[in-house]
């Protein structure tokens, strides 16, 4: 990068923030999916002032910004920009929160405030306030995931839809907020389509605008609150479950619950089972199914929350009751059963104890428990926290599913690693027969490339899920890496040929984004010609 | 109007869909507020072919169009441009149901389906979705009062929040699809954030483009309904039922709530008492409690609708006496009191019955039901339907509240009978001493201009107060309008004072209101130039 342009940022951001070493380039350079771009610098501006003086920097010099809030964005393509040499701004010391209105529910924070740190804060200040968080790592931005449209686990859990008053630089530098109001106004961050065009949207998944501070709607603690957790142990009813909670979503039962297949839970729980391998390159179905025996597990689990005052959570469990009994097996966990569950599956780790407490609670509680392994048990209840806000890293374990022997005690960072990572997140309508014939054609084209297909289905609203696989591979042999390239690739061409949307794409696909609705693509490009007449933010974001 | 201009619209639309006759000028030009202006022609257009060519056109000619879906908009400036002579286009032709998904439970639509026709051909083919209306008139565009962000009375009252996936008409006459997918996408009208920007939210109280159809997300008609209706005899009690709603709409007990003031009433019931003046030019505090009195109102009503399985509305229910009984009397009424009720008070009001079955009633039921007046309670039960989605005229009375004898039995239009109506519609967030404290301002302003005050309380959302205030005036007397407008004015002064937002503007205060936040003006301007650079599309329309 220029010198010159390096000098000036210096003057702007000081030289602590402004990383051009070769070591800087290297390490905000990787990333875990079969790509590579690497960075020109990255700049950690401190505050509003600071990012608008690069953006009118940036014009001055013709230098693409790559934007992004804080945290890692891995499987999608990390913070890496589109071009070659792009500067990457980082706006993780923006981490004020300006204030916490616990009588409108409500926060005004910055991009730099991470989803770990702003629950630790409520909890911290006796806050009736809880957050939804996604299960990705603590570390990562709630503007950042809720500007990508990001997805949590309870009725607070679509992101952008819970934000409400933006202030966000423009290209040409300078400074708004949004809602067409003035910036006194008492409900910028209570009315979100605030008088006028709304125009927050333009913010989301694009390149108009850096966010720079929003307001983020969060939920009063409720009275009660219990998990529920659902076995489907015949595969053939996936689709009325998947029915079953359109139906239980559009009546405001239940919210963004999460499915996942045994393979997911497999891959959330222990290193890569190579050992059953016996010389092929991945694992049969027969492999599979001999593994969840094993481990308790049934084709399909699904987990929710049950929020509300107790008298509304007992009615909330009898509708739930009814629509998921006849399909499997229903069991909920409150608080108390929680840490009894938790404190035994502890306790099987104890060499000594050597599983009888377990298998005694086996013998006496309900069946959904009894089956699982005390491993399982503990995977699926680390699940419970998110759903009440509170992050933790055991997704991550996720990243390192085939390369476990890397996985380090702390700080874990799978790019680093070597971990390969790619998410395909296409989206549905939520027909419990469309979503499970596509997740059959998905299975057809991984097994055809010789990979197990772990997935996730989110219940993003009620008429809509998220279907979400992981594609595991290592980076370290070149051969399953481009396996891996072809497999998304694939996967890609068959969401195309059902013409389902994408959820979040990774960063090489976004060019080709746009593609299908080109007169679309035409509004937004003179929307963007408009605002960045220079094509300084983010060129090509979201086909943008 | 050119006569080539009108020649050119003829060969696009026919000789019958466009008016420009001195008669119909005339007919078009009226309105409700103290404000006046002549169109230059009317257009009404069939299909999205015949509005892209329509817009080509006035592109040519450098013609303002004010566009407009369907129905009325009455007190806020009927169909009127803020230009003098331009083309109204009116897209109530337009009206064709593309589709209703029993499933997902959403519907496409033109925006000249009306509310009324819509709930109708739901109940006709047997559909099991309800619709979420507005109080006013059933001709209104469901789409058109979406784009105006409108609220309704149902957990779907968020109108523009429902709307999901657009075809739109930009100002260069192109047609576009939003989502940033196909047209085939199975998941257009499912989730409303597409990938990419989200750009709806640019074509609502907006310029920037003509929705020629959108999807609408209906409520499947739930297993139980209740209304609750909430009486607040001490005046002092506002403040904290407000937090109370506040409390309730955040825990989804209930959402979209209603409270209206005695004189609200008074109006939607009966004609102005004009007997009770005795010379004075209003009603004083007392004359309007005396009214109260007489006709068992309390100074605030609330209602509201429980909806869910028997299990849902008993644990709601409940939940509300928790919040409300101390501070009130509160009644729940369902299908069969309801018509017992209605039945009753049409008993009543024939001759010979005298009351006797209502004071037979009085005697045995609730205390709520036992102190309104047999026409009080028909008045409260009129607002019973819009809870299940289903508009009725009641609400048109009050625009004749000045001009009770002019009211004909049918085909009412207050803009043709001479009837003056203006809304004031400030945004305030839900805390119960500051909304009490703003009526309180409300009220000085009014009777410091000798008008009484009615005041509408619609909870937009759990954080959020519409305060709607008509203001009743009779367009015959040049006094009484000037008066109106000057309380108008003297009302937004107010609201500027306390940096409050409006939730929709009469069209004559349009071009001033971005004012206070230069900074978003100029974005807004920058992106109307590049999509309109000759302001061809409604040019003024909120602020754009």
């Amino acid at each position: 990068m220029e010198a010159d342009l390096i000098k000036r940022l210096i003057e702007i951001c000081g030289s602590d923030h402004v990383l051009h070493s070769p070591e800087a380039i290297e390490l905000y350079s990787r990333c875990t999916i079969p790509w590579s771009r690497t960075c020109g610098a990255v700049v950690l501006p401190e505050n509003v002032d600071q990012v608008s003086r690069i953006v009118r920097l940036c014009n001055e010099f013709r230098m693409p910004v790559w934007t992004f809030s804080r945290g890692h964005n891995w499987g999608y393509g990390t913070v890496l920009a589109l071009q070659e040499g792009a500067l990457i701004v980082i706006l993780e010391r923006m981490n004020r929160i300006h204030g916490v209105d616990e009588e409108l529910c409500y926060a005004i924070i910055e991009p730099g405030v991470s989803q770990g740190h702003f629950n630790e804060y409520l909890k911290n200040r006796g806050s009736h306030l809880w957050i939804d968080c996604t299960d990705s790592s603590p570390d990562g931005s709630l503007i950042g995931n809720a500007l990508d449209k990001g997805t949590g686990y309870s009725p607070y859990g679509d992101h952008f839809g819970h934000l409400c008053g933006m202030e966000v630089v423009l290209a040409n530098g300078e400074i708004i907020t949004t809602g067409g109001v003035s910036e006194q106004c008492p409900t910028r961050y209570t009315y979100k389509w605030g008088v006028g065009p709304f125009v927050d949207g333009l913010f989301a998944q694009s390149n108009l605008g850096l966010v720079t501070k929003a307001g983020l709607w969060l939920m009063p603690k409720p009275e009660a609150f219990e998990m529920f957790a659902f076995r489907v142990p015949d595969p053939e009813n996936l689709a009325p479950v998947i029915d079953a909670h359109r139906e239980m979503g559009l009546r405001r039962i239940v919210s963004n619950c999460h499915g996942f297949n045994e393979f997911l839970a497999v891959a959330r729980t222990f290193g890569y089972p190579s050992h059953l391998l016996g010389g092929k390159q991945s694992l049969s179905e027969k492999d599979i199914e001999q593994l969840a025996v094993e481990q308790g597990l049934a084709p399909w689990t699904f987990v929710g929350g049950v929020y509300g005052s107790s008298r509304q959570v007992k009615a909330h469990k009898a509708e739930i009751a009814k629509y998921l009994s006849s399909l499997g097996e229903l069991v909920f966990i409150g608080d108390t059963s929680e840490k009894l569950l938790n404190s035994i599956v502890r306790g099987v780790r104890k060499p000594g104890l050597q599983g009888a407490l377990y298998k005694g609670l086996k013998s006496i509680s309900h069946l959904f428990v009894s089956r699982l392994s005390a491993e399982m048990m503990g995977s699926l209840l680390s699940l419970y926290p998110f759903l009440k806000g509170e992050p933790n890293e055991s997704i991550l374990a996720l990243a390192y599913f085939k390369n476990k022997e890397q996985q380090p005690k702390q700080n874990l960072d799978p790019a680093r690693d070597e971990c390969g990572l790619i998410w395909f997140a296409p989206i549905l309508p939520a027909r419990g027969n469309e979503i499970q014939s596509f997740v059959q054609n998905i299975k057809q084209v991984c097994a055809g490339n010789q990979f197990e297909t772990a997935v996730s289905l989110i219940q993003v609203n009620p008429r809509t899920f998220l279907v979400l696989v992981p594609l595991f591979f290592s980076k370290k042999t070149s051969e399953e890496t481009e396996r891996a390239q072809r497999t998304y690739d694939q996967l890609c061409e068959l969401l195309k040929t059902h013409h389902y949307q994408q959820y979040r794409c990774t960063t090489p696909q976004m060019e080709r984004l746009l593609e299908c609705n080109p007169s679309y693509q035409h509004l937004i490009k003179q929307i963007k010609q408009a605002l960045d007449p220079n094509q300084v933010i983010a060129p090509g974001r979201y086909g943008v």
